[in-house]
């Protein structure tokens, strides 16, 4: 399959990339390296994107962004990013690159734990988890078997935990939480929330 | 107690007033009408609101627009609807109000059953309630007891089904779906999404 990998040159992203590489022709964008580039909070740059790639088999975003911060400090512009970047910026990438999916492929997004297992600090990303989650269950009903759209919920990975200074015993590595983009590519499923912990 | 209901004149709202004017004080704010007036987008709207009401001991949110269409059709500007007003609009409830609550106090929510139980049409209303459910989760985890908040999750209320010509026969009475709110204001839960068919 041609896939299409948006976030490829993050931790996770570059753990999917490896493991896709495989058996699939990985097509890799980032905000600033990657083979493409793109803005995920400009509609236009996603546009553009795809109109210089063309049809693709998969789309997968392992990106987003959204403010950690304590919830009497969080600030207009913390809120905003994670409704326009990662939450609207991925919903983009459904909204433009619907027309860009083969039938029968699947574009599967990146929620996190975080909206079920919240921790302090969390509260806009969990939020912003919370509305993906919904969001993929919804529009699954939509696009019946044409387009599958399905969200990873990863937990901490393991090498991001390494990086911040954290214990890392609770993580996940990148490597092990790729296997759940390549079940939601490879797989059947629509509509889901696919929680890391039951595809290790 | 002193509970200030914002969105006292809808279907929900005038219900939640019935019920709750019999044993607490309601000070009822509309968008329009009501004794004040907010609106829900503005969060200088909602600052002059709370300047003029001062303190409370519970807040009740029964508002809050976002739009039903099909995925396919949502807009840009529906979709940043649901965003800046039921959700970042109730969220700014919160962030504002919260130093106009009496310790011990509490604010209510609404979010929907959609985000759990979506339908053709919901995908950007399902993902503004799953946002509000994990954010109270989230959120009630930095307030511990002195504030507690929480969402209150309405299925279709028949009088709004009937309004719209729809069989209203799984619905449930606006006056049944005012039970949560004042199980919510009276009762000590706290980072909970109350489906309002576990308290009828």
């Amino acid at each position: 399959m041609k896939v299409l990998l948006i976030g490829a040159t993050g931790t996770i992203g570059k753990a999917v990339h490896a493991r896709l590489a495989q058996s699939h022709e990985v097509l890799t964008v980032g905000h600033k390296d990657g083979e493409f580039q793109v803005d995920l909070q400009s509609k236009l740059s996603i546009q553009a994107l795809f109109e210089k790639v063309g049809k693709v088999d998969a789309i997968i975003s392992t990106t987003g962004m959204a403010a950690f911060a304590p919830l009497n400090e969080l600030t207009d512009e913390q809120y905003q990013l994670g409704w326009q970047n990662k939450l609207m910026g991925q919903i983009n990438l459904y909204r433009v690159g619907a027309g860009f999916v083969n039938a029968g492929g699947s574009i599967t997004l990146t929620s996190g734990m975080l909206s079920e297992e919240p921790m302090v600090g969390s509260a806009s990303i969990s939020a912003v988890n919370g509305a993906l989650n919904a969001f993929v269950k919804a529009a699954a009903l939509e696009l019946g078997d044409s387009l599958r759209i399905n969200t990873v919920s990863p937990i901490f990975v393991k090498e991001t935990m390494e990086m911040m200074g954290m214990d890392s015993s609770t993580g996940m590595s990148a490597a092990n939480t790729a296997v759940t983009y390549q079940a939601a590519v490879e797989g059947v499923m629509t509509g889901q929330v696919l929680d890391v912990r039951d595809f290790v």
